[in-house]
């Protein structure tokens, strides 16, 4: 069976493409699902897609993916910037975990730069809209591998 | 049918007329929904009262009044200080948000003087007490007809 | 005869209507001057309606309203942001009074965040435009009706 | 019946044991829970003792120990540093609380030094791993008991 | 003819005696003026004695003492902690000049901490209520004496 | 009849030439008032050169500019670094404004390296002494004419 | 002979009992010696308790402990807020320091929520007066136990 | 022809593979040269690939990519986080801007979590090692046939 | 008997008279006990004169104050900035407190511009040179009286 | 033969005019030579104006300037804001330095509203565009004129 | 006589060579004490070292060397940081002053990179263990050769 | 032959004994280059003397010491404040690293007292002028030999 990259959606991820369609697009979650399970074929992995806007159930679900998942995908929304309990629950994960964001966070308010996430990841990439989760598994595909390698 | 105002409320206001009623009164978060029940009738609008202590039902529930309410009362209580998922939420919603607080938050502890709710919402009302509820559904109706006029 | 309530309004604001009408609106000082005096008097209240562009002058009035006002409305525009000795003139009021701004101040420049006033008013109403100074009547009624009833 | 203790413990302390044993001890949760059970037991008090993620449920927790329990030991985690509506809610608790952590929360990331539940707990114990439980049932029994006394 | 020492005094202090006597006295103004009037006789000096709200009649007052004082007493109140400008007049006066404050500062809200006039004064009296314009009196006679023997 | 450049003066500036010429230099308010209107005439323009020491007055000079005068030169003294009313007077002005300050603030104290005014200015001249007022003048005509053209 | 505790009591914590006693209560420092002997005794430790005004006393008292205690327990009082050399001292100990305040310092004044002993202490206790002593024994104890099990 | 990317690396980006190969890895900036023109060609791209240890020249660069370019990804090293110059250069190219960097730079030391290049990027990919540049060449590929659609 | 006040002096004060005499004139501290004792005298007072170079003395001396002295006249030198001790020692003296320094420390290096006595003191006095305890003799003794006539 | 004054022009001012012309318009580098080499000719100065994007050589050319010009006008563009190096050059220069800029810098992001080069330059033009240059060139004639006149 | 330099070492510096050799070596504070000795007399100079733990005996040291030494040596470890009272002795010796640490304090934590002793040392050594002081010692004996020679 | 040590010297100092010689002195950079040749072959090192204004140049050299030199002296003057690529450059350096300044840098305006060159040193030297090369030199020439020794 193909290894399973859990993607994790923060709040109000589930109203893209609702909201200011000339903004942020037509695209919804549900295409952006579609996308990824798509690109992960390729790579010989399965996802585990969803979102919430709870705090603690993203929390609870990166707990899940310590045992269940083989890698890691985190678009935390606006938890990125608040929780520190998001942090405390990714630095317990020995899996890959990469940080997306669909829009470039630097370039926004200044409340936005900062990031928990990415105390506990390894990488980030941001700013590409839905490409970036395509990106995001490719990087995660190639650390899984050489993850293996080491092991 | 008359227009739905959703009136939702944050962490702890459920505590209202138990805690230290020599300080904060005699009044519960019923009766505050009784007031507004009536007030509303009075200007021709219906209410949607709730409270909740889950940041991520906060979230929801704007999400929700997006589509099914005319306008929007919001005492966000602690999260106000706190909750960049509930600014988001509120920022997708096309509809008059009106921030309401029982106390003069600038007042109080310097952590309380910061809100992201009012970087979303229309105006503000503090200070008032439970009369701070009616000031803010006179207000919102009056914003929803403003904005009626211009469409 | 009816209780009078000192509607003090700060610097700029007599420019109001005549300077970018196509954001501020159409609506004079004088207009928000007649609507103040309409629904006062559905109130019972009348007014007395200043404004000055002297720190100052500001400072006098509100020592004035001590004694002769039953209530203070406080519009104090930019000395909101700077004036120490407003802040000292306003603690010395034994009577309701109400902050009011046209705009939502905490959605503007960081300097417009802080209030001098707050830290002496009952409460503040602000983003309704002329309508904020409605609400800020029936707001200080209030405190005035129950002030009298606790003497 | 012997008085109840609640003890509360925020996100990821169910992780505990199972993450880095190397550096957090083998001890569980459940060790931890029996541990306290058994101490609680020698100082005639019963023991609520309860896990979770959810910011919002320690909220209403807090709320039910107001009649339910006798004093509250509480270690939030992560909440400790970010949660203002958990400092609400602890603000409103007529009864002993004792703040607890396993680490010297002062010795880590500074955003880990502030803590909003200080400001509404009656002491804290941190740095001693899970004997600091035990602490704080010794020090949650003598203040019970000096609180009977006065009343 | 026997020297003048101007005593300015800034916002609000026309309220003394007559605010809150239980907390600052009933002595007023007035009180005070001839307190140093009867003072300052002794010391062979002549006083004229001002108030003002405006920070900008301040302004001229402090540069009309350039010529026609031989020292000044200021107590800016309020805009001892805003007024660049009265900085800058007193930075223009050649004559011996003592700040006076009825509180200590100090002890107050932070924004009182910091004082413009200190940087331009010789000397800060402050916490000792009315008997404080007596000891600057003394330290200003003092200081035009020891001026005149330079010279 | 020419065009008026309005040109204002804040505090303290009537000062100048008498205090402390040695740092100063002995030219006075009256002589930068010939020089400014020597050159005014050489540009075609005619000259209303005002100053005071109230910030209540500057601002009500700057409305009464917005009709009255062509173009605006304003060197605001301490006013420049304390007044949120002159700014918000400034932004109200639908004509060419020019900063100019005779000493060079950067190099100053740090509390007048920033300027209220320049958030409002089209361009700021510093560090240049009364000839400062010269390189204004020349500016604000270029600026006038430029807006003639445009219009 | 059993293990001694040294127990050092920082400035002004000689004035205990006589100072403020409605609000610090009537038990003296010389009571909280004869707690600690008392409690020590049964938890087979021997006391060595101390208090001085000097921060170099205390430091030099740090340094004997390195050879002459098993364990340290520290109420630096103000010295927690502002001594390096304390730190330091405590730095160069390699046995169990525990921290210990009579109050909880996060409740009062900004200055006093920092601690220097923190950086260097096994773990703190706060908040429980005179009780807190005691815990810290009991804490000392068991970090003493702990260490001979490892050596 | 196949259209140029623009590869930019900033100071000391020379030494890798050299530089604590134990941390940094074997591989050398001609190694990353060669993936990048490998996989530059599966995207129908060409390369030119540059280090330099001067902003200025940086700078240059980038201008030079304005017309000689498709698209520009950076990797300014040092130059991220202190040039200006890179950022007013960057916001003159109208082409589409990718940020990397070999590390994930909020992992690290505080001055190095700010960058001016990301002011001006459209995205940032970090913490993936030689890999990121794969990534990115896939992202500025992406974004210059999502242009050319446009156009 | 005549009561007590004593006057006590930190650091470096003993230095006086002999350190750069041509800046802070060539007046010794023996010099400043005289002029004390002398005017003490006439003010019915006795006075005890200290100085010392030791934080821990200068506690250890307000202590002996609480029952010795009737009044209390403190100029910390470089302790006033840095000692918390001496602060709550201070706290702790139930008779009148007067801060006093020879220079302004408000014209002086910016850490010289936080007193930790002043949190303390009921009144300050500075910038009058030796002065200044003549004039801090006077408020004592004022404050001994009316502390005396409250009783 | 005629006084130089260096014109010397830091990063991306280069690509003046061919950037973004709708907003900076359509003057280049090359037509503000030519202007300034006109202006110049009336004024009795030749002109030596360069560009460059590399500190180090605005460095250099400042050094330069020391012996070789009569006067200096420095637009440093970035390097304004970011180079102590270039403030250390002017430092050595003892001829007159005109800082000038196209845009009012003080409009712009909170980054570009410092500059280094300010704190050596004798003043500061700013906000006028192109036409900055000619009054610079104003301002340093007749600063070249002055020093000549006390020389 | 050879002239004496005095070498004043603050708190724990006597724990030299007993605390955790394998980091700070086996050298103790004799040895330095002896490496300096043998140093100096090489100089010329004879040396007077001393150590102590006390904030106040430091301060009385500094004074002694006002007269008693040629020059000194201050390693005033943990008070360096923060010790206004060893500033101002040292402000008061008019004798070369060398400040040195054992290690790069710049390279510790923040709160060590601060120094009161540097704003009145003419230089400053550190990092380079014992040996800093044999630099230290060639330094004070040229600054002290340099200084006779004004003479 | 002898181990070669890079002296490198930064932005400004090639003016030395050019500029302001009654205040820096007519000592040259080639003096001291002198100094340090002569100082060297005493030590049985030989120097490598340069200086550049380029920051780059500056980066680059240091690199070439990596293998080319046994030991480096930096005095990167202004780069010392500002420039993170040399702190990388540095960072990679595996020899002996000395920074040595003039002037005492922590006496000078706040923005020299940070040096990102002391992230990277092993000591620092700084206040004595040309001599501190001579300290410096003796300083690198100790590490060379220690660090022979060790390997």
């Amino acid at each position: 069976m193909s290894p399973t990259v859990f993607i994790l959606n923060g709040p109000n991820l589930n109203l893209l493409g609702t909201r200011q369609p000339e903004v942020y697009g037509h695209e919804t979650l549900a295409d952006i699902r579609r996308l990824c399970e798509d690109h992960a074929e390729g790579l010989g992995l399965s996802v585990d897609f969803r979102q919430t806007n709870h705090e603690g159930e993203l929390v609870t679900w990166v707990q899940e993916a310590r045992t269940a998942a083989a890698g890691l995908i985190v678009n935390a929304a606006a938890y990125t910037h608040t929780s520190v309990a998001l942090l405390d629950a990714l630095l317990a994960v020995d899996r890959p975990v990469v940080e997306v964001h669909l829009s470039n966070i630097h370039k926004r308010e200044p409340f936005r730069h900062h990031s928990y996430v990415s105390k506990a990841a390894h990488g980030m990439i941001c700013g590409f809209g839905s490409h970036g989760y395509v990106l995001a598994l490719d990087a995660v595909a190639r650390l899984i591998r050489s993850q293996k390698e080491k092991s």
